[in-house]
């Protein structure tokens, strides 16, 4: 039986993706090995790569401006690439504080260059994103950064903030779950373990005039101009995650790509905080109403002692990965791509039969 | 059919291994779901996770003194992680020049710390490993970096510099073929897309010691103590690779282990590079005899028109991969521990009956 997968990732995928693979891992297309065992210059490879990054052009409308580059390390390297980068000849960056990863993101980054807080929602526990005007964009600053979604405060940014510098966003938890306003961003990046992929790589997207700006005094794999002018085959690249990313973006195309993604999106985490809403305080969510995640939803039971039995019970009922992080407790219900609708319908009638009986 | 996969990496993987994936890919032993779904803080991912780590240190018998740490990247990252961590705090890295991996190692290791040639190879066309006595070992030099199997130009160091200075050994296209002495060595690394796994990741051993003077202002991906103190669980790890690393290592050992991995490749090397000592001088080896790799086989044919042919041929008979590195040119035939000695002696023998018909 095919558990629904709440996992905030490594996470659930396409069981198509998943069957595809079996077919071929042994023997790939009568090659007489598998994909993973060819050099990363054949011709069967190179196909392979070439069509996932032509799909995430496609599936993201990425305009020609920007280049398309995957880079291992997760969104964790990319904390420290993206100063040592777009900072290395001066100017200043700014982070909008929403969450752990922001804070992450913003304490790597102090490391390699000259960085600030643009806004903090430190003082009020994480639970809402800015609106633009509480932004500080400081003379000189380069970019601002923003984390899109935060996966485990469950915060998103529904708007992209249009502030005169142009925005670095961290998109590791809703990256290919809906449109991207490429004019405004000089650079956007995710981990692949959400919606796209297996743990190993990030997506990184980033306008090219930015990389003329690029230092040379650096080891090659942290330069994002050496990714780019080799097409991410600079050494020997994450051969499965792009295999496997290739299969998810056909999936996402033949669903009927990002608007279908969007939607659903919409409407699974729809089922789960209508559930909390109505609850009358039974289920609360800490999240302020505008900010709410449709990636990760976030909530506690209001009788905290609760959760472990509520927990259970959804495991029983083939539902797992609904625990809240380990930083925060709680529930949480992560709804990215390929999570069935009918897995929010199954969560949410547990919570409302759950209340009934408690 | 199963090719006989010459190919210098990514490279031929034990069939069994590739087996194992296929049944477990769509759901892991049951669990509903697939490995690579699930959260890398799961039991059932952690236990993959510790028992690769474990057969690493049995198999290569790494002493308590040292970490086993699994780090995206893959070695080219770890041209540049290496100075950034053990010359942060002074100190000069030395670099013995055997070839197109260690010149690359070294162009990157100058941006990041005071490093100097030990030795090069250079002017001889790097066909040899120096000798101890011809190494210069400088006041202050900190490590000294060596390629312990030159992919492309088809070099191995048989023996161990024990020369004062404390040894680095990229170990990526033989890392896990053979013993490797740890009283020797501060740190070894490699990709794991040759010996072990598919692509996207290094293997790096390192002593404990070294981590105590390793830097602070480094954003925490590039940081060996983050990794160690993480148990290489800091951000979520290439998942799949781990995953298969852990079943080719099992394989390793119910095969014999390293002695036996040792054996097998001088077994099939020595195949090859008797076909071509018997030729009298149809095929050539440009490596000197004591410094000939057993893992990457580097040859011509004398008369370099015959070589598309050739290559052909091979192809014909489900041989592929031979063609040399687009840098050199020529046949290259590389013989991993996955590669069963079927494949050398057919190779071996393609190559008697080719100059026969010659």
């Amino acid at each position: 039986m095919r558990i629904f997968n709440f996992s905030a990732g490594p996470c659930t995928l396409p069981v198509e993706v998943l069957e595809e693979i079996r077919d071929e891992i042994v023997d790939y297309r009568g090659a007489g090995m598998s994909l993973i065992e060819m050099s990363h210059r054949s011709p069967e490879y190179g196909e392979v790569h070439e069509s996932a990054v032509a799909l995430v052009r496609r599936l993201l409308a990425v305009p020609d401006e920007h280049d398309i580059l995957l880079i291992q390390g997760g969104a964790t390297m990319q904390f420290g690439m993206v100063p040592m980068n777009l900072l290395a000849d001066g100017g200043r960056g700014g982070y909008i504080d929403t969450g752990a990863w922001a804070s992450k993101a913003l304490a790597d980054a102090a490391h390699h260059g000259d960085v600030y807080t643009a806004w903090s929602g430190a003082d009020g526990g994480y639970t809402r994103v800015p609106a633009p005007e509480e932004l500080r964009v400081e003379e000189g600053a380069r970019y601002l950064h923003m984390t899109s979604n935060e996966t485990i405060g469950g915060v998103q940014h529904k708007e992209w903030p249009g502030v005169g510098a142009p925005l670095v966003a961290d998109m590791s938890s809703d990256l290919m779950s809906r449109p991207v306003p490429w004019d405004l961003l000089d650079l956007a990046y995710g981990g692949v373990q959400k919606n796209l992929a297996p743990a190993g790589m990030a997506l990184v997207i980033v306008r090219r005039t930015v990389l003329e700006r690029a230092p040379r005094r650096l080891a090659t794999y942290l330069r994002y101009d050496v990714h780019a002018d080799t097409d991410s085959l600079h050494n020997t690249p994450p051969v499965f995650p792009i295999y496997v990313m290739e299969k998810t973006l056909r999936w996402i195309e033949r669903s009927g790509g990002l608007a279908a993604m969007e939607a659903a999106a919409d409407e699974r985490a729809g089922l789960i905080y209508r559930a909390i809403d109505e609850s009358e305080g039974f289920y609360t969510s800490p999240v302020e109403r505008a900010s709410r995640s449709n990636m990760n939803v976030v909530f506690r039971i209001a009788d905290n002692d609760l959760e472990p039995g509520f927990i259970e019970e959804a495991t029983a009922r083939g539902m797992s990965g609904l625990k809240g992080h380990r930083s925060v407790g709680g529930c949480r219900a992560s709804l990215y791509n390929a999570m069935p609708k009918a897995g929010a319908e199954a969560l949410a009638e547990l919570m409302a039969e759950f209340q009934r009986r408690a």
